[in-house]
């Protein structure tokens, strides 16, 4: 496996949400191709089981891998939360970063009262990935998750901001951090982490309900800066000129993934740069 | 195929949806015996291909059909729009009944201005059956379809009353019905047909929006009628004593359809009630 560093980073995700990712990637590490996937043909992934998940991760990087890359990124929670070292098993000549560990490791340094609070899918919360990793770095953190599905539904809609989005960002979040005034000693997170690529669309709209101490942790920025850590160590990064390209895979519709996905990129995608692929 | 009176009629559905179907069966039936899949392991159709979800449904079929029933009711508008001939000719013995006609029948028959709304999923509007099924009916009615996708979102959080379902629907219905003043000949429908099995949970708060006059057609009880029409007309109706079963399959997680399916229904369902099947 070449380990030039003029190849581009693979990432991938089960649908458009990882985009985020590689925007904060993008902002990031502007020089540097990219190539990314999306499985929309099989999502969702959060409802599907653990093998099935991992077996579809690896299917996704060997497209990648066959393309040549120089680092993989998955920007999914759930293949993030069950495929991580499957994937490293897979491709041992290849750096593998998901999304979990480093809103870990961001909501553990940003945290004074330790006490976090963690928001994803429903399939996200149960699984407890966030919980596991997070403890792994701070045993004696309390960890407060709570799903938040209809953040996907309105990030999907475009409908990021304005009074649907706040009251649906109050209606989750009051209870826990607002809690009511008879409650016993309650504990309110200073740190919300935000477990769900689609999730740092409505950032804006989950601040207007927050107090403006608590730090809202975006795993997309952290995860593009543990990409740029991880590429220095290895000595991979890209001299910084240019503007880097970016090649766009979907496994279902390409109209549809350049319509919805110009939203979780900020940037307009064309029809025509998305490329359908078999898995 | 045995054509007994006795034998249960058979529902199936890409998730829980379809239980608003299977609801409106019980109130026009209550002595019916049913057995009703959900097909939650490969939920959504509505992102699927014509022929896999062909291939899905007749399967479906073909699962409720080993069990023996007199008669297949299609509780999902994605199949019921792609693969009620398909069934047809697999199954030639047994009577099929999808959402989409049956709530065409009964907007023409509601509608006075002949100017009707269809609300329902991306893939639903897009794929057009609805308009399809009333222009066969009413060629002059001027039908305005609307994709509603966060009602979805909506009736599966359970949030289907109070201040955030009356926004989303303020939001999706105000431009059709309530158009802004300087709009040359505003044409409003005087029918909204609920063109999604998901909808119906959400009637109160999409009533709180439209004006009094506006006929709401429920695809779920329009189809329970006709279901009711066809089994008397063939001879096939139970008598009417005692009170009947149902019977629920599920491809995924019993536990969740139970929890899930509930709030379909209008009744609980015990997890202990819910047999997992292989397709």
């Amino acid at each position: 496996m070449s380990k030039n560093s003029s190849l581009p980073i693979g990432v991938f995700d089960s649908g458009v949400g990882g985009l985020t990712v590689l925007r904060a990637l993008r902002e990031r590490m502007p020089c540097e191709d990219v190539v990314y996937l999306g499985d929309t043909a099989r999502l969702p992934y959060g409802t599907k089981s653990t093998n099935t998940v991992s077996r579809y991760a690896v299917q996704c990087a060997a497209e990648l891998v066959r393309r040549e890359i120089k680092l993989l990124v998955v920007a999914c929670n759930t293949a993030s939360a069950v495929a991580i070292n499957p994937l490293r098993e897979a491709y041992p000549g290849i750096p593998v970063i998901g999304v979990v560990e480093p809103g870990a490791q961001a909501a553990c340094r940003a945290t004074r009262n330790k006490a976090i609070g963690v928001i994803g899918t429903e399939s996200t919360i149960a699984g407890g990935a966030y919980h596991r990793a997070i403890h792994a770095i701070a045993p004696d953190a309390r960890i407060m998750g709570h799903p938040c599905q209809l953040f996907v539904a309105l990030a999907e809609e475009g409908w990021t901001d304005g009074a649907v989005a706040e009251a649906v960002a109050a209606r989750y979040l009051n209870s826990l951090f607002h809690p009511a005034s008879g409650t016993e000693n309650p504990v309110v997170p200073d740190t919300l982490v935000l477990g769900c690529t689609h999730f740092p669309l409505l950032a804006p709209a989950i601040r207007s309900v927050l107090d403006r101490a608590v730090v809202i942790v975006d795993s997309a920025a952290t995860t593009a800066e543990t990409v740029y850590a991880e590429l220095a160590r290895l000595g991979l990064t890209r001299p910084e000129e240019g503007c880097g390209a970016t090649v766009y895979l979907t496994t279902d519709d390409a109209a549809r993934f350049a319509r919805t996905g110009s939203r979780f990129l900020g940037t307009p995608i064309a029809e025509h740069d998305v490329e359908l692929v078999d898995l």
